[in-house]
């Protein structure tokens, strides 16, 4: 399980964008940043409302001198600072990421940013060799990476569990922008729906990357030619909500991904299936804590999180015992804590996607978008 | 539930070509007619061997005189007698239902025939015209048609439950051919790994088919145009052994199949998810007594067999009380006793699939090849 | 898989008491004898009002002459016949059991019958005795021993998969008679809530017995001593709608047994849970085509019926293959076919239960009013 | 969703008593504490051997001199301190529990205790006086109470939901000491083994207490008698690993709770299932996010935290939307954040079991050891 050896007294100094008053997502990071308590969150540009950025700063803990009005200003002052903040998080709406985190690594800082990286592959790729360049790291929050059993999935496939690879199944499926006129208590579903601030892509960018990365991430390859069906479901919306996306890897295997935001009784249910010559894994995000193994000829088994077969990454990913389960904010966790590990100076491998994932991520969306474009042809990824 | 009014004194009179010893869709067909008593098995001609074909038949209960060498002596001598067969069974490799269905017809007989229907369009159409002119019956026995919860489904889309329709998922996955020496018990392997024998395509013929139908039967729509990416993933197969399917219906609505014999791990998983404005409705052929509904802001819905809320025709279809498994020979049997209702006269409307559905199912076949070879690109559907 | 070998020409004569239209487990009899085609039914005292019986046999295909007013003049008569009926399926009311059974077994013919096998403990034993002395054969039908999967778990336990027991945890749940006013369409429902037809016992008696068998069934052992809590938890019922068991086996292994007929969600909810010393292993009849294997210090593994693992008990009961779903009337059918079996001549362990059990059925109910009746003691089981 | 409002200046200070490096539950307690950020750990006598709990201590944050050897000395130090802790974490054996609780009174310290709550029911009686007459709170951690559905669960029965109680179903099992020698890694196996550390009770104190209170919790009474078979299934085990109870409510309900810690297959399998006149209601602890709910004559719905039709509990309980999964430890920190809230100030319902749960669980374990020990009498509950 977790080892608590490198807890509080050595913690990160963070830093945040965005994720001001009631934003989901930004509240999901300082949770998850606190529970392992390798960070301490210090200062913060939290809203674009300056006003409402530093009284909130200040109610969740943070020192008045550090609840910055902008990201811009936080920078500046905290470089300034003996005990500066080490890194930031970027939770704001896409369009931002790029100026925050380019700013950021500009400034010495490491960052920590939610996906996509970006909203173009042209700017994903500045932004990955702003990272080479400047020596800092850029951890991308693909939260489901960070799921045990999802790093158990990845270390099968990669040790062989399931022999050369022939079939993806991905999947992201939800409901949530599904009524015709959208919920408006929905927090983000205004800007998701503006291609100027989430950019072009809807559905594809907003879920289908993240079912992207889990696919590549445990199948250790990535397409090499796809075809994108994007459809805005809805009448009247101005992005896709469903995107249906076949592919096509050099070694011959298939793979179909589907991300839809609109389809009754989906919650939030991404899985993946994953088959080779000599069997298959399933993991669905909605029971988290289960994977499923067959080795071809035999009975399925149900293998869990911390239990019986647990891999090295899923035990290291544990905080308690099987069958108590943990949860997405527990693989949220697991991504902070791996960023702390690196930041303080571990060279193991790090399974937080970083800003070359993040460029591939970019290239996805971009291909979608021109094979849609297109009619719905065949192109290939970089 | 099941009526036995109209059981017994008045069975039809049943022949059946192929089935014979150890044939297992022969005995399911045998089984599917005696489960409601609407049918008596009276003659046959079994095997393509002679020899077997006779002393199998009167090992089950044909009389010696009515146990055939081949179809035709057994057409030719049945029209002859005043107790001759009415109806007769085909449960033959694929490439001689389109023969022996027309001898049937010319004869006068009522076909029960295994999908596909035939093994090109051109058979189909040809097929669909003499049954019309013919004033036979054709009944395709898509088994999955007959489960009471994919009826209720059907119903259930008809009466507007989930809205205008947006998305359909249909998926058919199996791993009896995931190994690369196929395993020589599994019964039919080899003449489905023949062209000459199964047809053109492989998965897409065996089980695409099956799903194809199934979504068109509960969806009420079939898609304008495909889109098809066939693969032999088992080096050394000549036929598709996996495909993956994009559909696009005239209504806006988009969808997706996937048929797959080699993913380790899945049985007979067949399964229909479906989507509209206002619901979505979900089947797993291994769990076939549950229906997933919900209404789109709702929670979800477990539906069972026979219970709370069962639509008329699932009730109709149905056997025993709700939580008292039925399964695939029940489902079975009621393509069976609809068939009897419409032989006996009945007017109401045949859920069993015709002759209709055969000509939609070889275009399907054939749509998806034509994509394929063409490197999968979008065709029409007829 | 099931032969068809022993089909159709020597066909089982079958007459039939009980069962009259619309009766749910006499409709379920007749299923099941036609499945395998190992008998056929001929003759019949289908209902309590003679006009009635003679009718609904000749509706569905019994000859007139043998669609008789009552069970004592079909046994009369059939006894003259040279093709009288060589066996007798008893489905009426259960008061009715054991005067039907002795008259059947007194004139030479086998018995087939529902349970439990008599209202007292007393009858059960003289029939027991009397089956033994008349050379008869008394089939009980308790369905869910008919189940490949009990089967299986059977086989697995008398073969040491689980090691020595430990812990028996088998539930039968139910909600059809959870409402103050009974539905007057539950069939049934008004005989067995009269002590008089359905014997002293109420859910107890229905389910209970069920339950008991199917742990006695698969454990291989039967408690020493029990201890009962009886209630009628719908106020007004004149029998018990709930039953709750503690168990004591000699091995020092404990049980629990819960049978309840009024608790809401609850459709036919039987289970058995059994547990030694290195293994556990779990079944539900509502997805009863799945085992739930766990050797001790392994992930748990989901078998399937006539897949990998199955063993004989389990590939013989079944027809068709995994992941095809059988289901209550196949197990049915698997305890008629075995029946013939046995009436043929086999000599092979028989797996339907017999009189025997019939006795230890009854034991069960009677230790359970006893130590209900006695405030909830423990009490010695016969 | 949780408010982040009163989050971070103003944390309470808190003390943890046991809890040293690789102990489970003290690090649980310790990310509870963080995950809502109102407390903050400022204190600790973490380990038996004081070298051990000054250097664990530190490592993990705490200053030096709030390192202490042992309780005493922290209440003492800390007592004389105007910055010194409010609350005390107590995380040690069981037998502890009272004693070091009763100091933290005494020093006038809230309390934040592991169940049981004491070893013996005079202790707990004892205790809870204390409570009363110090003035202080006593926050009793049964985890499982802390569950946004299992709040919801008590809610809707609250408010008729399921109608008047039947039947109370509910278990507690686990194989992880299943094997004949305990797995030397099992943390905690030792002094669980040992009654003099761990109390009398095996099974039924460790999980027991939990299976009871949850059930308590959910339905709003208690049972007035119980009669309990306790079982050491282990051979040489000193204290009880399996416990089956029947319970008899005022109201005429009925219950059963099975508790076992030696059944193969099982993880943390607690599970409870209510049943009344009216509806029922299922929930099981390894699928904490789902709650089944089954109004009389209608469908099962699966009810989902955070989802349609969560009460104002689930939501106030939740920190992320319906199915990004939350688990065992945000459970935990619900008891943290309501605890803060009532050592703020709050004046609301405090649905963290107290004292008096303490004592009830007490008496709970006394009546089981009580009638078992008279061979599974009746017994009247205080």
């Amino acid at each position: 399980m977790t080892s608590e050896d490198k807890q509080g007294p050595n913690r990160i100094r963070l830093g945040m964008v965005g994720g001001g008053k009631g934003a989901f997502i930004g509240g999901v990071h300082r949770i998850a940043a606190r529970i392992d308590d390798r960070f301490a969150l210090v200062a913060g540009a939290l809203d674009a409302d300056p006003e409402e950025a530093r009284s909130f700063a200040v109610s969740i803990g943070i020192a008045p001198e550090r609840a910055y009005a902008d990201y811009k200003a936080m920078f500046e002052a905290e470089a300034k600072r003996e005990d500066g903040i080490q890194a930031v998080a970027i939770v704001t709406p896409n369009f931002l990421h790029y100026p925050v985190a380019k700013a950021a690594l500009e400034a010495g800082i490491h960052v920590i940013c939610e996906k996509p990286m970006t909203t173009s592959l042209d700017d994903a790729k500045a932004l990955a060799e702003l990272v080479k360049t400047s020596g800092k790291n850029l951890f991308l929050t693909h939260t489901y990476t960070g799921y045990p059993m999802v790093r158990q999935a990845r270390e099968m496939v990669a040790s062989g569990a399931i022999g050369p690879l022939r079939q993806v199944q991905v999947e992201y499926a939800q409901d949530w922008l599904a009524a015709p006129e959208e919920d408006p208590e929905a927090a983000g579903a205004n800007w998701r729906n503006d291609p100027a601030k989430a950019g072009q892509g809807g559905a594809i960018g907003d879920i289908g990357t993240h079912a992207y990365n889990l696919a590549a991430f445990v199948a250790g390859e990535e397409p090499r030619e796809l075809l994108a069906e994007l459809t805005a479901l809805v009448p009247g919306r101005k992005v896709d909500d469903d995107a249906m996306v076949l592919m096509r890897y050099a070694s011959g295997a298939k793979g179909a991904l589907w991300a839809s935001q609109v389809v009754a009784g989906n919650g939030n249910n991404l899985s993946l299936r994953i088959y080779g010559a000599t069997g298959g894994l399933e993991w669905w995000q909605e029971k988290p804590e289960e994977l499923w193994y067959t080795p071809l000829g035999e009975p399925r088994r149900l293998l869990r999180r911390n239990g019986v077969e647990a891999t090295a990454s899923a035990v290291a990913g544990s905080r308690i015992p099987a069958a108590h389960p943990e949860g997405y904010l527990e693989a949220f966790a697991n991504l902070y804590k791996d960023a702390a590990d690196i930041l303080s100076g571990s060279t193991a491998e790090c399974l937080v996607p970083d800003a070359n994932d993040g460029v591939r991520g970019l290239s996805f969306i971009s291909a979608c978008l021109t094979s849609s474009q297109k009619g719905g042809v065949w192109v290939a990824l970089d």
